[in-house]
């Protein structure tokens, strides 16, 4: 059993935090454990190869040869992004983490030649990133997309991650330097004083204190948060570039600590609050609680997908207006969705609200998982809501189709840095117990109360958890209550208990001792489920829903293979569940009831007089829905979340 | 009266196309009468100055002092777009076609400005580009991002204007020596075997081929016709620039004669089909017909927004996918609106068929005019049906905010050019008599017959059509039927005629003497308009319109100030309408009623179970709706012209 802490985001003893993550938390069966092993046996396996391909690593030996040749003509740099070298760091970070849950000897070699590779990379004085060392310009002059303190924060991440996972100080030395180096620049004198166009660096600076005690990385990360919002950054369109997002892209319009509305480009906006929520921790200040709350709430409430999903537009990827939510162009960046659940976890950790762990679990099985192919290999760059069975997408965009690898590479290491340190996520505990936040086979506990759990969850609500070891005196196992979920049973020792479901946690407060079984039964019927009036684009359609699970209709799915942007659901008819082991690698299918129109389209103006309907058939046909994390494992195809229902044409 | 065409698009006597625009053709009072005499005495008089501040006549005098300095360094070229000298040549299009309807010294003499001033910065060689002779790089290498043929064929436009409007050949010179120079390039031999990233050049070479006879400029429009959807544009996204649109974007993924649907950029996609139109009139080619006429109905029938908009992407300014059609980020340029009257009044001449002049009435009165502020100098780039109390724009994008111009300043000169053309779209003539596609109170006519209209159009539905000229015989005046209108009556000299509307034409055939009246009375009571199903977007909502008018709620109209997203529509209530000369410049409003809901808002998870409603308060309130053409010209706020319809929620 572990001892140490292996995963992210570890709140120092002195911070606010009611919450910790669980010391012990290892996924050991069932849903997770399966979608963990293919990213460790093929995602991270082939992680170098794809690193390798597309240039990323051959940037880090051209910088490292660099350094032994005095004044020589810089070799060129591999790629089209100044921030690939997160790519390689992000992958780094999700071996890391996968090392420290299951040891394996050739990915801890390849992690250390490629830590060697970076350390070698490293300029004397300290700064790190290939582009600008491969003669892409002076460093920190182009603070607004040079990237260069997004890729120092994911190189932070690595080395917090590669320290805690090996205990070695290896990769942590280069990346105190490089943080020392900008200490230097950003640090007190301020050489530069402004942010980076991407944040990233604040949350990193923050795990660095956390890991380091050194306490100028905390003060430097409030530098960063609070400087931000008072429009010192400059997109260079002045300078002639065709590019200006305008200063809500980077969150440059209106400090943290004011803003009241979640804005701009979805990462940026998430991977900065995640920072400020961070921070908010670990100096109590109430003020930027207070925002981190708001912002979040404000995300959730009028700026959320039904898959969890953020950052509706695809137009610099950005959040949209409140409520703009639009099925089919839906953005809803896979990185968006991984950003939510960092900045919802620190969250959870930093108010002991059972609500933001809710929230990640419905990202978790729709809008994040669906962004990685079941193969292990193919992703989505963006995660829509609808297809179109003839779509247009330009490169870089496709959703239908999996792509292997993308031009701009952040999704796929930033699933497998999820996965890899998925367990950490489940388990917290607070001074009076062990909390529960998401329910995975495996073992769970630390601080006088270590349990296992057993489940067949998503697909079956009940979870089982027995106490492994338990101090003696009264300890509290909190279940989180998911808010899907309006009808459910608890039981201890095979005995009802009522358990109080108080903001979204049952409690369960007794002297444990080991064998004791505390039983959740979720009930799970599949359910249909509307938006609010205010979200347009779905406006007079129902979502088909289980657990915590969103389902969609797929084209192949459709007996005699009628288009789904043709079919409206009977909303009255029943809706039945069917256990498929051997599809989609093993899912419980919905099957509905739908009606086709007359004709498939009609061919003139698309707008005709209130009241002149185009009246459905009534030919009634049976619809099959799966998953949404499974859609486009099958090929290419029209797909709908949304349904249009039946009778309201 | 006039007694030789002075507008733009003139087929040739050997054409294909049944109907040529009428010689005579004079807008004389009346709504357009007051648009275009704010164009002229505001938007061209003012042209100038906004050209002098952005730079664009300072490239050209650089551009001419470079000529008379042997081997200079280049003065560098002021604003951010290549294709920048083409604002220039529409302001310039736009004043000549001024000045052939209404003569004006001041605007000559400027326009002769002008003039030299293009002339003088014509390099020997005919090759014209302010922005490559000013340091931008080698001529003909960018191909897909240069603009280099778009700029010629704004200047061919420009140069055919001026020739038209004053019989003058001194900036056709200019246009032909470019067009020789051009021809060394791509004509035989091609020295260069692609096309330009942005069609236009296409639709200009056939009008310069009518305007000299010169037939190689309609071998050139062939060649750059075809020579498209092979796949030979780059974005230069393989030399490492950061924009890869993918061929579609500019055409280049199909031939346009093998094409079913429109798609990519929407300006670029119908600047090509309006080329290819034209060249179809020209070569009487039956394949071109064909896949103009098809792409035309595509168009029509899955992706045109009920303003007769076109181009709902903000990303890449294109077409969406068939149906759709996001009523909040409608891109909806104005320029793509412009682009689409363009094409679709070529094919009214090229087919003889009204539907054409239908879709121009509806886009003219609504996504076109929209896009024009009512002071003549403030405009609106995108044009979206819904606008929220609280939206984010960046910059460039702004809707609800008019913008005295823009940095890519491509739609203010273009809506000058149709505005002042704008007579030359009304009235044609074909072997049998005169056809009326629009109503505008005026003179129309040539070839026999001539006619007055008066009519207090789109306020009103009478139409007075008195013959002024007839030449003995019997000839044929045909009046559109708009497809809004249901009813109509008809008659001659008082006299109720049936006049047999036969697919959108009205048509009286009679020996015509002077004197003689024909009126039309088009019902137009206002009416809710509800979308095909295909269109997601609008699901459950109505818009209310009344002729060729599409209506809209502003938030600064709501008495109380209930904001229009809080609202739904009683589709039982009647609609009314008002007169109100002193509002916006005159409108007739239409009244309707709606009710509140219970909140303004929840404030949770914004998805619920279906059945567990938020009713409304049946709170029932007075609602006024304006023309949409009018809107985001009193202060920005709330807009919606897609309104729920309450009891569906």
């Amino acid at each position: 059993m572990n001892t140490v802490f292996s995963g992210p985001v570890r709140p120092t003893p002195g911070a606010l935090s009611p919450l910790r993550p669980a010391v012990r938390a290892r996924v050991e069966g069932g849903f997770w454990a399966e979608r963990r092993r293919v990213n460790a046996e093929v995602s991270l396996a082939e992680g170098p190869k794809r690193l390798e391909a597309a240039g990323n690593l051959a940037n880090f030996r051209a910088a490292a040869f660099l350094r032994t040749q005095d004044g020589a003509v810089p070799p060129g740099f591999t790629g089209d992004f100044q921030f690939q070298d997160s790519d390689v760091y992000k992958w780094l970070e999700a071996a890391c983490w996968q090392l420290a849950d299951t040891p394996d000897e050739e990915l801890a070699a390849e992690v250390e030649t490629v830590v060697g590779l970076i350390a070698a990379a490293q300029r004397e004085d300290g700064y790190l990133q290939t582009y600008y060392q491969l003669g892409g310009g002076e460093p920190w002059t182009e603070l607004g997309w040079g990237h260069e303190l997004y890729c120092a924060g994911h190189l932070i991440q690595a080395a917090v991650a590669h320290h805690r996972a090996t205990g070695s100080d290896r990769l942590l030395d280069v990346a105190r330097r490089l943080a020392d180096h900008i200490h230097s620049v950003f640090g007190p004198g301020r050489q530069v004083d402004t942010v980076c166009g991407h944040p990233e660096v604040e949350t990193a600076l923050v795990e660095l204190y956390r890991t380091t005690s050194e306490r100028q990385h905390l003060e430097l990360a409030r530098y960063f948060v609070d400087r931000r919002g008072h429009g010192s950054l400059s997109s260079g369109a002045d300078r002639g570039h065709d590019r200006d997002p305008g200063p809500e892209y980077w969150q440059d319009h209106t400090p943290v600590r004011e803003a009241d509305e979640v804005t701009g480009h979805a990462v940026r906006q998430l991977y900065l609050l995640a920072g400020a929520a961070d921070l908010a921790a670990e100096t109590g200040d109430p003020e930027l609680s207070a925002a981190v709350r708001r912002l979040w709430r404000d995300m959730v409430t009028t700026k959320s997908y039904l898959t969890g999903a953020v950052g509706s537009r695809h137009d610099w990827e950005a959040f949209g207006d409140a409520h703009e939510l639009p099925a089919d162009r839906a953005y809803a960046e896979t990185c968006a969705a991984i950003a939510s659940i960092h900045f919802s976890w620190r969250m959870a950790l930093l108010t002991g609200e059972a609500h933001y762990s809710d929230l990640i679990e419905r990202t978790l099985f729709n809008g994040f998982l669906a962004g990685a192919g079941l193969d292990g290999r193919t992703w989505l760059y963006v995660n829509p809501l609808h297809h179109r069975a003839r779509a247009h997408e330009r490169p870089g965009d496709q959703s239908a189709h999996r792509t292997p690898w993308f031009r701009c590479a952040c999704c796929p290491p930033n699933v497998m840095r999820l996965l890899a340190s998925l367990p950490h996520y489940i388990a917290t505990t607070g001074d009076d117990g062990l909390y529960l936040h998401q329910y995975a086979t495996g073992g769970y506990g630390g601080d006088g109360l270590t349990v296992r759990v057993a489940t067949d969850y998503p697909w079956d609500g009940t979870v089982t958890v027995t106490v492994e070891e338990a101090t003696t005196g009264p300890r509290t196992l909190a279940l989180r209550v998911p808010g899907w979920c309006t009808r459910y049973t608890l039981t201890v020792n095979g005995t009802p208990v009522d358990g109080a479901g108080e903001s979204g946690w049952l409690r369960v407060t007794r002297a444990f001792a080991p064998g004791d079984t505390v039983r959740l039964d979720l009930a799970m019927p599949p359910r249909l489920t509307v938006a609010s009036p205010r979200v347009d684009a779905v406006r007079g359609c129902a979502a088909i829903e289980r657990g915590p699970l969103v389902y969609c209709l797929e084209q192949t799915d459709q007996p005699g293979g009628p288009d789904p942007d043709d079919l409206a659901l009977d909303p009255g008819a029943p809706l039945t569940v069917h256990r498929q082991p051997q599809l989609l690698g093993g899912v419980t299918t919905v099957s509905a009831v739908g009606t086709l129109p007359v004709a498939s389209e009609s061919a003139g103006w698309p707008y005709r007089p209130l009241g002149t309907g185009e009246p459905r058939s009534g030919e009634r046909v049976a619809l099959t829905a799966v998953p949404y994390y499974a859609w486009a494992n099958r090929g290419a195809g029209a797909m709908r979340v949304w349904l249009p229902l039946a009778g309201r044409d």
